[in-house]
């Protein structure tokens, strides 16, 4: 197969990347570098059946060019700063529902149509079954992260329906590992190299989070590609259990060996929007056989170890 | 109160501007008279309150100067040719997905915070639950055009949440009555003004249709507005009874007394992406206290009732 991937010098993406080239696939990158990491391909490249082009998703015309002769799309651009949607407005609907519909529109010109889809348990908003099954009652949305993503999954929803596409959609909680390149583990960490003493923390640490680590992650997305083939395939990509923000700092803070003063800002969310709990029900894809080997405390020691290992990745930033 | 109405010039916001008008509020008109009718605003022109801009939504700058000094936003202006969303998949995305959000950023440079939307029981897709209700299953979108008004919704949430804005958005079954310029009562009429002894129609006849008299539509607008103040107000808007596009044909034929040959296409749908039955719970705007006063008869009746005495709408298109 020739897979083509959006976004794929980014955390999950070159994760997936590696995957699968190390299963004999053929590669095309597709990654404008404004938060991809260049280093994150140098594995890739030494694979002959890899190609990487520097694009960006809203050159439609670039775009179509270097979709010609792939067989199946892996969608994962997309803006992932969810926390600061409010300062920059534009952002998620150019980068997250406009490129969307970009990648939508090349494929069909290219006569390409399977692709699968980085959505998020935000599309759920403040939810009011949890744990949250994938036909949960229509949801509210609560960021332009959230609401972004659901514009994309309706595109691709319409799309299926309107041309004959086939699509995959995951709905991920926070994924954690190797490559992880922001989020609170990092902050945590960068703050606690920086400041070994005290850590900062928004809102009250009760927050309660569920992290699903990034292996395991693309484990689900290729059981889902291969044992569900409706129109339209919709998965939660979870894990079982969630932890406490104050859990992920005693694992951080023990796997670190300190005892840092923690100083809450208090209050029940990290910032406006910020969903209290993403929490999802993954029965789902549990049916087609898929289960996370790894615990939320084991990603996250891993995601420690692979930025002890590469310091460089938080001196970018 | 100081009214701005995107889409003033079309067949809802027409009707929605005279009423606004006559119960002594302001109103200024934002359309771009692509589908707009000049006509359509003859009553209003004769106010002193009433202004129009000729304006299009994508010009962000014209929009944002149109906006100054307004209290309330009534964005009705949207592709609303569903039919045909395949033979043009950038439409919805500019009119309606765009178009929106270019509404909510002139609203915030403006400060001005409190929007209602015409949505549309499109976004139910195919509905799992009927009647369905507001909180409906997760469902998945089946039309581009039900998709763009998805992501529309979604902004506007999304605003409500993030900018302090209050929102109200109205997911509509179809409307008929004075002014409709387009849909299956219009085609059939013109039909039969061709030629009265056959009639061709889309699919086998069984499509169930809801239809809500425009008035009726307004009252539950105004109703709503004035009675729920969360931050986000969802509503059904349609009624309690169905009919088949059959008896619809009936009743055109007889009010028209025709007996025209009825020539099926055949199949259970109009055309791709088209709902077999989109059939809204509208228990929660009952709730306010208001319910249609007109059955789909009699909004069929008046709506021919108007196109008979302004055949020169049909001649428009």
């Amino acid at each position: 197969m020739n897979y083509f991937v959006t976004g794929g010098a980014g955390f999950i993406g070159s994760n997936l990347v590696d995957r699968l080239l190390s299963l004999g696939d053929a590669v095309t990158v597709y990654d404008n570098f404004s938060t991809g990491i260049p280093e994150y391909l140098e594995t890739a490249k030494k694979h002959p059946g890899f190609h990487v082009i520097n694009g960006d998703l809203l050159d439609q015309e670039k775009l179509s060019s270097a979709l010609a002769g792939c067989d199946f799309v892996f969608h994962l651009a997309a803006n992932a700063d969810v926390r600061f949607g409010t300062e920059h407005p534009a952002k998620d609907l150019h980068q997250n529902t406009i490129a969307t519909f970009n990648v939508l529109e090349a494929m069909r010109k290219n006569s390409i149509n399977k692709i699968a889809f980085s959505s998020t348990g935000s599309v759920y908003g403040e939810a009011k079954v949890i744990p949250t099954p994938e036909d949960a009652p229509f949801p509210v949305q609560t960021s332009l992260y959230g609401a972004s993503k659901l514009a994309g999954e309706g595109l691709i929803a319409a799309y299926c329906e309107g041309f004959g596409f086939q699509g995959w959609i995951f709905r991920f909680v926070s994924i954690l590992g190797e490559r992880y390149p922001h989020g609170h583990v990092f902050d945590f960490y960068k703050q606690l190299r920086a400041h070994p003493d005290h850590l900062d923390v928004l809102g009250n640490g009760h927050q309660k989070k569920s992290y699903l680590y990034v292996q395991d992650c693309i484990d689900a997305i290729f059981i889902a590609q291969e044992k569900s083939r409706d129109k339209v395939n919709i998965f939660n990509l979870g894990t079982d259990e969630y932890c406490e923000v104050k859990d992920s700092i005693n694992w951080i803070c023990g796997h670190l060996n300190l005892k840092p003063e923690i100083r809450y800002t208090g209050g029940e969310r990290g910032w406006i929007g910020d969903n209290p709990f993403i929490f999802l029900d993954c029965k789902k894809i549990h049916s087609l056989g898929w289960k996370p080997k790894y615990t939320i405390h084991e990603g996250i020691v891993r995601t420690l170890e692979f930025l002890e290992q590469n310091l460089w990745v938080m001196e970018r930033r």
